[in-house]
């Protein structure tokens, strides 16, 4: 029988010498795990003779603890008259000083943008702080959303619109929406539903969504309860250790939803998330899920050694996530490598010029699929939105959207931005945020709240373009000139002939 | 002799099963009517039991009881003694919270603006909202005014400017203001003057007037004591049931001063208005005027049934106008269904590209004009503004302004606006929220401020530019340089030839 | 000997039958020269029974009273002791409610944005509104100045720029500056120092100045004390009743500083200067000195008496000025007239448009310069700027800058402002309000403080371009890149061709 | 033994006629000094009779007292006890009035802005003004950053982006960083720790500093304690009185630290700073190091000797430090004499036009480099930023990026602005404002977060484009378009054939 013991006692064991923390009512010595911690001993530390279960559990899944502690670890239970009456955590107050609100009303909820701020007032400042940043200044981030009112539409009238069909197919599987949700980490942190959520509300909608490989449910857990035809991807963030990834693909290939690998290329290092480093400060860090240890891949290989590796201070979230991820990915070792270990199809998630899109390309039939995207404008500020992309690839080599399929995401507020991507060529349109903050404002009726209101405008705008199915969109729905003067010229005046070609030589 | 009811008594019928309203001092057993309104049985539900009279007067033309209640619906009278002391119901409220401040000095009004903001202090919040309101984020109804600033005026001086005649002529028809009174809905909402009103300020200034088909007062009141050369069209919004639109068009054939008939296609489906939804919650819903059930003519046909049918929450005056409305009109339908039910001519409104345009044009001489408009933004948000669709009719298919009037309407708000418009090439520039805010601010004092307004401001451009007569403006008047760029370009690289070629084969 | 009044007996005198007022201590009969005062007998009706001198003095030049009333309508004069104690009238005070400030100290104005702020809290809110105002929205008096900003200057190093030497001449008449004054009117609202002060503070810089046609003093006053060799133009808006002008240029004959004659053409209508207009309601409105009385040359000559005459309400002082000037000047008959009249070279004011700038050329050599003007956007709203049209002559007739000078005015605040229109062509640049902002400031003095900084702002430019003399500057140290893209292009696509031949057909 | 004094006696010389300061603890007659101070006599007499060492210390390098004033100058001792107690100085009051917050945690200034708000609370007003100012309007200082936002990046991914490395070289010396320290003036204004405690900080990350020759340190004090490959180089502001700066060349020659000499050209008579002008009237002016007097060599030439010498109220620490500057620097004469006095390479700093940057790389092997930069936008309002001239030389002359090394300054926040600059062929970014703002945050610590944050976010950028060493970069890098547009285009239609041809032949 399991020893019981008091808070006094367990507040004690707070230093690196002696650190126990109590996590679901069980009290665990933990000394010996704080230099293995991915996220770093400190974040420990800080909770450290505490219990630590509400900054624990919102972004470990499931068996965490059981991966990562020997038996040995858990010393006994603790005796619940002893805690100590709760008080909020600093981090874990709303983002806004609101009086107290209550959950809003998500019929009133009219648009995504009043959906994140009913989620602003709901979430924590630190989850705020995690789904809101994006890289530098936010340059990309805004330019996500702003160059879709940059192009105009062009509706063509007198033609019968009684009838309207958003459905489509992702790599032929069927869907009713050209809209999914991207793999964004950490949905248990906006509500208890997390990413689990998600996936009611998309079954509801027939809509794809794609499992972050920084999730804070197992992926079991997410596609519980899915239909047989409710369409999955599943995100790989390549680990430094590969024999980790072997062991997700393998446990993936389970699972009989999932239907391809998306492999995230955007973001081999972390970008500069201000907001989020800056929430560090706002009580504890939160701990992270992946189980390898932080190595010195992303530091400096500067030939002088007197320079200090140059580290601001991180903290983030989106910091601590990339602990463990793989930096040295290629197209010519990591796609044999993958082949190796998973027959799904995949998608690689990241592409940012028509150069890189035309080289993938050149990869199917193993790559199927490409994302346009820039992370969310979270990774290089100033990197380039989807559109602009998607208006390279046209210029430059149209051919790629008949060997692959194009799918972008990054700044969809409307769904007249749905539909404007969808002329340029994107077979589909992720959001995420969006989703996140739909489940922040009302858990899995919220994200439903913010796919419906997605179909409902692009089936308004479809009508009033007078277009009956998706297919039927193109580029003499819209008009880009606003946009088409500002992407890359790959002008002659480089002083560097053959750049282009050389591009295309690095396959 | 009539009965005579406490207010006591008919507060008693406030339900599904027994629902009684007080309309004009009358007492009406409405209960069967409940499942025929147009608007749907909540917004009569909500004043069941109550004196309906201010909610519904400024929407129904006189007859809409007549024509939709049976003779023994009407039980009885009210004691006017027993009713409650009047309380403003929330949404009658002004838009503005201002101090009483008493109708404006209608002189002291100095442009559209001014008359707008002082209309917005006597509006209630719903007329407001209704009028106001525009698709998604305004962009279309900010871009239909930004426009012409981006173009610049070019003055030819030493000219003799003593004179300036802004008289021109509609179909042949003589005006003297090449500005006309588009169709607005709902008049009364904003002034008891009405439509009416507008009729009288526009006979003043001999200006043209096109009726709303959901005005809410009949064509026959609102042309009422017009001279014989007064201009007017008729607006048909096709019904889904066609019998009620033949008899609309039997009984407008009546009216000698109705010349032209103004087929609306810009808004088959409703847009999306939030300003206007979000009025919903003020106070009870406005009901509307057509006696047509609401159908599904709108609902999504997408092939899987499992998705629930996506209504956001509409309930604004505009989603309520659009039941009964047809979704399926087309070129090779209606026009010909249109010939067998009336001899005048046709002006097909809500054109947005040269396309349709110019297969507008193939339908002369049964239509007669048409006119360029993204429906006030009201519509499809970033939907072009109608100027650009000029530069694209200039540029892809002048042919068009030899072989039909082209009218525009959207964003007017200075005389410099209208002679820009008419440089472009347009015949004449339709004003339709303007018109909404002059009732709202002084009647039809206020309409004709309006008119007095655009027409000296017209003149003064005129005169400076060096012109005498409207004839003589054109394209060497303005630099459009900042505007033509944005225009769409049918480029070669869309990967898709041969569209436009297409587009003339619709035909 | 005169007989002496009190002022409860004048005032008695207040109405349009027995009309009295008080002007310089002297008591007047106006009752019969109500319905000939050029601005209308309301404007005076206003002050009957008063001692009307603070509202008539700032605006009338001496010898308007002799001029324009007999001499049996002087009945006496004043008992000073009767006369009520001073209440400012509320047009009077100041535009802004500054507490009480004093005149500013000049040295600590760095530039002319703190001229005009300091001037602002100076002047009464008359002459605020007066000066400040333009037309309908400022679109193009905001471009006005906008437009330099867009222009980037071409620094050239490793140059001598020891010596700089700002002289230049125009019409062959040596000045010190490029910059001149222009004519602006009723310079005594400002301060008591009036168009004299400007002349002085001109003839202490070197600088030219155009007098005003509505100048608050006279052309003789105005040049009292200047050098033989200080520099003056005259400014000519031919009247209606043609005699008067001849009166006025056979005077101006007599002034041997008076250099040119400049014919103003860009505002033979006046614009809406709304903000102008709206002074009109703060206390009594300004009287005009010109002795004409309101004709109907403005009116519309629209051939439907019905359409009552539209007037919004006019009063401000820019509207009161035009009364009497003539709308009528052509090319054909208004230059062979004054070429009768006058010896004096003539200048083209207002020209806004290339084609009128080639016709103006053509007219060499009894034209000798022209003046590319939007009457600092106080005429049509949304004209070019002064930089268009220099961009325009460059591009379509070049040769023009050959036959005669080019001037330029209009939203100059900056010394690289003036280097800019320089470098585009420009012989010299203009400054109206700066100059009236300057005597509002501080008089005489304040004039000078413009002078002084625009002279040593323009010494910085060229000497940091590496310039020497104003005759060096040129294209080659500017980059117009951004505004020539937003110049007039004569397109092909305007479906009129042959409108250029057309122009140069017009001479 | 020196005679010691009380206050009170000092105090009472405080008159032209008699004037004495204490500096140091030591009594000084500086009557006669007077007329010879290089910022005029003005500014100690504001001091006179007080102790003026915290007004004299950050600004005078050691040894100004000892050259300046004769030995019998030094009259005695200060008795301390008579000393009043000390009162902050207005001008030396912080920027912005922020209650005590104490100094800002380095580590917690997550960007440049970061650190240049901390500082703007630690700096003196008079300190902040001057490192903030900028000409006139501040344009080009936006432009200067504004521009770089301008530019998107153009990632390219599935890389192997494990090492980055940032070394480069300048003129064959190697560096770690390619940004490099820019001559700003009076650092010991910031901080005591000055222009050494820059040195120090560049020496830890091994980045480059050009010391400035109004340095507030002497260069042998600022180079002390650097190592023997540390890098500077120094800059030369050339001396009306030639043999002063000759003399320096002298002493700079035995500074082996030094590589190369900077010839500043951007500035040869100072910009309009309105912001560092406005701070004379707080406090007593700050005085100036450079040991000559002010003479005319920037006063106007002017024929007409009539016109007063225009001197707007200049008195900011920037006019100050120009007076001796010569303003009669030539290609053809500087170079040679140069070349008479040191054998160290010159780098020509300042260039901003393309044919400017030719005739320099005509120049080779004397000049080895240029520096494109507006001074920061301190000198010619609306001059081009870098950015500009980088594209200029790459369309007209990019074989002078063959011939000599290109560097910029101006407007660098980011690390994406200096990975920009590099991808546009600079070689190396020089920062001087952000070195200043963090030596006022934090002194030799504050300069050093500043290198690390432009390190960490250079290889942030550098590793998501796919990019290991600088050189790598490149203009497939970039998407430019939004800048190319705006840049200067030689056209054809100036009228004036020829230029550039003469501008080659300029050399």
């Amino acid at each position: 029988m399991a020893k019981v013991f008091d808070y006094a006692e367990v507040s004690k064991h707070n230093t690196a010498e002696s650190c126990w923390v109590i996590l679901y009512n069980n009290v665990y010595d933990v000394t010996s795990f704080l230099p293995e911690h991915p996220g770093g001993s400190k974040i420990i530390l800080q909770l450290a003779g505490t219990d630590a279960t509400e900054e624990y559990d919102p972004i470990h899944p499931p068996g965490t603890l059981e991966e990562n502690l020997s038996a040995s670890a858990k010393l006994g239970t603790i005796d619940p008259a002893t805690l100590p009456s709760t008080e909020k955590s600093p981090g874990s107050e709303p983002a806004q000083g609101e009086e107290e609100s209550g959950p809003p009303d998500l019929e009133n909820l009219l648009n995504l943008d009043e959906v994140e701020q009913a989620a602003t007032k709901q979430l924590s400042r630190k989850a705020w702080a995690y789904y809101f940043s994006a890289g530098d200044d936010l340059l990309s981030k805004t330019l996500n959303n702003t160059v879709y009112r940059q192009i105009l539409l062009r509706p063509r009238v007198f033609v019968d619109c009684t009838n309207c069909d958003t459905s489509t197919s992702f790599l032929g599987h069927n869907v009713r929406l050209p809209v999914y949700v991207s793999p964004a980490a950490m949905a248990r942190l906006a509500h208890p539903d997390g990413e689990w959520g998600i996936a009611q509300a998309c079954g509801t909608f027939g809509a794809m969504q794609i499992i972050s490989n920084n999730a804070s449910m197992t992926a079991e857990q997410i596609v519980a309860g899915a239909a047989p035809d409710q369409v999955f991807g599943w995100q790989l963030y390549v680990q430094v250790e590969r024999w980790k990834s072997e062991a997700q693909l393998a446990r993936i290939k389970k699972l009989q939803n999932i239907k391809f690998i998306c492999l995230t290329l955007d973001a081999p290092v972390p970008g500069k998330r201000e907001d989020d480093e800056r929430s560090k400060n706002i009580g504890p860090n939160l701990p992270v899920r992946s189980a390898v240890q932080e190595d010195d891949s992303t530091s400096t290989t500067s030939s002088e050694p007197k320079t200090p590796a140059p580290k601001p201070k991180a903290g983030g979230i989106g910091q601590s996530l990339f602990a463990g991820t793989a930096a040295d990915l290629t197209w010519k070792t990591t796609l044999p490598w993958l082949a190796q270990h998973t027959s799904l199809p995949i998608v690689l998630k990241g592409l940012q010029t028509h150069e890189d899109a035309y080289i993938a390309a050149q990869h199917a039939p193993q790559v199927k699929a490409i994302i346009l995207s820039n992370h969310g404008g979270r990774a290089l500020d100033t990197a380039p939105p989807a559109v602009h992309t998607l208006l390279e690839i046209r210029k430059y080599c149209p051919e790629v959207f008949e060997r692959i399929e194009v799918w972008v995401d990054g700044g969809i507020k409307r769904g007249t931005d749905v539909v404007k991507a969808l002329c340029l060529g994107a077979r589909g349109v992720g959001v995420g945020r969006a989703a996140l903050f739909g489940l922040g404002a009302g858990g899995k009726e919220g994200v439903a709240r913010v796919l419906e209101i997605l179909k409902a405008e692009t089936e308004t705008c479809m009508r009033l373009l007078g277009v009956e199915r998706v297919e039927q969109l193109g580029m003499h729905h819209i008009n880009t000139r606003a946009v088409e003067r500002d992407i890359y010229h790959d002008s002659g005046h480089t002083g560097r002939p053959g750049l282009w070609a050389k591009a295309r030589a690095r396959l």
